[in-house]
C-alpha cells in the first residue's frame, strides 16, 4: 500500500513529500495510522548524511504516536483504535541476553525506526515522518494519556525514555541530588521526570536566561555553569549528572561537581570529541563517566505509564510537515521550546 | 629521637642519606622499626617534582613493613614485637561521610605516608625510606604472612590495595572475566588477586614477551593488545577492565571489549591526558569508564589477610637504599619483576 511521507533523496536535498509502501500487516504485526512525530535531532543529523551511513530515500522520525487500524491474527495485547506509540526500535534479536534482558536498546541485531536493514522496500526501515507505520507488536507502546495530550506524549518516545532510563538505572529518587547539564528536547524532560521521581534537581546551564524556566519545569535550583562561583558552591554534591549536551565540551568542571561514586551519564555524543577528561578526577573520588541509550521496551512503557500517572508530558511547538525544513533550522538556534511535533494530518493536505 | 633516612633536598638532585627527627609516641600512636619499603612510581614523580606540589626535603615510601617497637597508652590491639605495616594513609579527618564509610582513602582530610601537611618537624610527612616511623593506629595493618615473606609483603601497601580495591568494589569473582592491562608492579598484583577471587582473569600487554610470566602470574589468558585479530576475539566480552597503565593510551580499543554495563577502572594518571575516548562506545552498551585510588584502612587488613590465607605476596627484587637511584631509572625502563623493595636495615651500614 502507498501512503504519503516527508523525507529526502539525498544528504544536501530538502525535505520533501514523497509516496512510500507499508508491508501488510503480518500475525504479529499492528498498523498504525499516525496522529503526530516529534522531531529528534538525530533526524536532522541523519536525513542530512551527518552520520555515517545514511540511507536514501530518508523518512526520519522516532516519536511516533497514533491509533491502530489493523492487527495480524496473533497481536492480542492491542485492538483496533488504541492510542500506541512506537520509538526509537522497531526490531531486535529477542533471544540474546539483552533483550532477555528487556534492554533491547543493547541488542546487537537492534533495528531502528529508520534507516536500519529490512526485508520491506526499499530495503531500509523508514520512518514516522509519514501516515501510517507497520510494527511488531513487541515494540508497540500503549498511551495511557488522555487523547488531547497525544501530541505532547508523542517526544517521550525518544527525549523520554532516552532521560527515564539512565535517572532509573542510577537511582534517582528521595534524598538524590541530581543535575541536569542542557535544557533542551532531553534536558527539560530530564527536569521533569527527576522532580516526579523524588529527587532534588539541580538544572545545569549556559544561559542565564534559562533560570525561570527551568525552575518551571520542576528545578530546584539553577546554575549558570560559566559562573565558576556558581558551580564550587556545588562542588562534590552531585550522585548524577544526567548530560544531555551533544556539543563538545568541558567534561571536568562537571566531573568535580561529583561526590564520590558519583556517576555522570551522557546520553548526547558530539560529533567530535569532548576534551579528554582528566582522569585525577574519576580517581580521587571513584567518580565514572558513563553513556546510555534510549531505553528498553518494558522500561519504555514503564515510562509512559510513570508520565500519565504524573501528568508528564513533553513542552512542544506542533508544526505542519510542510514546515519542517524551517524547524530543523530553529532547532539548530535552539530557537524551540523544547520540541518540534508533526501533525502527520497536514501529510495528506 | 633522630633517625637514618634517604631522600631528595630537591627535585634535580638524586636522594641520598639524611637524618630525620620523628614524634615521640602519642597516646594513639605506634612505633614502628621498619624492616623493608616498596618502591612505588609515586615515589619517583614526586621526589623528582614531576607533580606539582613536592616539599623538601622529600623522603618517599608508603609501602611500609616492620615490627612495633613502642605504642602509646590507649593502644590495645597492637603490643611491641607484632609485625604490622603503613601503606599510603597515616591520617585523616575520621569523621566526614568516607571516613565513617572507611573509605579514608577518599577523606579531604587524608594525610599521604609522605608530602603532606603536618604538626611535626619538617611540616610535612616523610616516608618510609627511613628507619622507623610513629603513625596513629588507626593507620597500622596487621600482617599476617609469616615473617620470611616480609619484604615481598610491603608491595601489598599500595600496589596491592589499588588492585584489590577495585577488582572488589566492581565485584571480580567467579563468573565474571576480568581484563588487566599492564603487567608491572600494578597489573602483576591485578592478575594475583583477581584469579585468587575466582574470577576469569585475561591479561592484556603490548608485549609478546610478556605471554608466558602473565600466565605464570595467574592469567587464564593473554592477548597482545597489539594484534587487532587477537582483540577483536575478545570484543563485548569483559565485565571488568583493570587498567593499571600510566602512560597515555587508546581507550577506546579497550571499551570496545567491555559487555554492556562493563566498566573500565583506572588505577594509573597519566602525565598528559589520554586521547579522549569516543562517547559512543559508553552509549551503545552503557559502559563505564571510572577509576579508583588505593583503599580504605578495613579494606587494607582484608586485602592483606586475603593474601596471607591464599599465599599471596608480591614479585620483588630486594635493593639496598644506596641502590635507589639506580632503581629509579631501572624501573623507568620497566626493568624489575614486579617492584623494588628497600631493604631498611641498609640504611645504618
Amino acid at each position: 500500500m502507498l501512503i504519503q511521507a516527508y523525507g529526502a533523496q539525498a544528504g544536501d536535498k530538502p525535505l520533501g513529500p514523497m509516496q512510500i509502501s507499508r508491508r501488510s500487516p503480518g500475525a504479529h504485526d499492528v498498523q498504525i495510522d499516525i496522529a503526530f512525530c516529534g522531531v529528534c535531532h538525530s533526524d536532522l543529523h541523519q536525513v542530512r548524511a551527518e552520520w555515517a551511513g545514511t540511507q536514501f530515500p530518508c523518512v526520519p522520525g522516532h516519536e511516533i504516536v497514533g491509533r491502530v487500524t489493523a492487527v495480524g491474527a496473533h497481536v492480542s495485547d492491542f485492538s483496533i483504535g488504541d492510542l500506541v506509540g512506537v520509538g526509537c526500535i522497531v526490531d531486535s534479536c529477542r533471544h540474546c541476553n539483552d533483550c532477555d534482558a528487556g534492554l533491547e536498546n543493547y541488542c546487537d541485531g537492534l533495528i531502528g525506526t529508520y534507516n536500519f536493514p529490512t526485508p520491506d522496500a526499499p530495503g531500509h526501515t523508514l520512518g514516522g515522518y509519514s501516515q501510517q507505520i507497520v510494527v511488531h507488536e513487541h515494540y508497540v507502546l500503549r498511551i495511557r494519556h488522555p487523547e488531547e495530550q497525544l501530541a505532547a506524549v508523542a517526544p517521550l518516545l525518544c527525549a523520554g525514555i532516552t532521560t527515564y532510563s539512565p535517572l532509573r538505572h542510577w537511582k534517582a529518587g528521595p534524598g538524590k541530588k541530581i543535575g541536569v547539564v542542557g535544557i533542551g528536547g532531553l534536558g527539560h524532560m530530564g527536569i521533569k521526570l527527576a522532580h516526579a521521581m523524588g529527587a532534588y534537581v539541580v538544572a545545569l546551564t549556559t544561559s542565564e536566561s534559562k533560570r525561570v524556566e527551568a525552575k518551571a519545569l520542576g528545578a530546584n535550583e539553577v546554575v549558570v555553569s560559566r559562573n565558576a562561583e556558581e558551580m564550587a558552591l556545588h562542588a562534590k554534591s552531585f550522585d548524577l549528572i544526567l548530560n544531555t549536551v551533544a556539543a563538545p565540551h568541558d567534561l571536568d568542571a562537571l566531573l568535580v561537581l561529583l561526590k564520590r561514586d558519583g556517576t555522570m551519564a551522557l546520553v548526547g555524543a558530539p560529533a567530535t570529541p569532548h576534551p579528554s577528561p582528566n582522569v585525577f578526577n574519576l580517581i580521587m573520588k571513584r567518580r565514572s563517566i558513563t553513556g546510555s541509550m534510549i531505553g528498553g521496551i518494558l522500561e519504555t512503557q514503564e515510562m509512559l505509564d510513570f508520565c500519565a500517572k504524573h501528568g508528564i508530558v513533553a513542552d512542544i511547538e506542533i508544526v505542519r510537515v510542510d514546515e519542517i525544513n524551517n524547524a530543523y533550522e530553529r532547532m539548530l538556534k535552539g530557537d524551540v521550546k523544547y520540541r518540534f511535533v508533526i501533525d502527520n494530518a497536514t501529510l495528506s493536505a
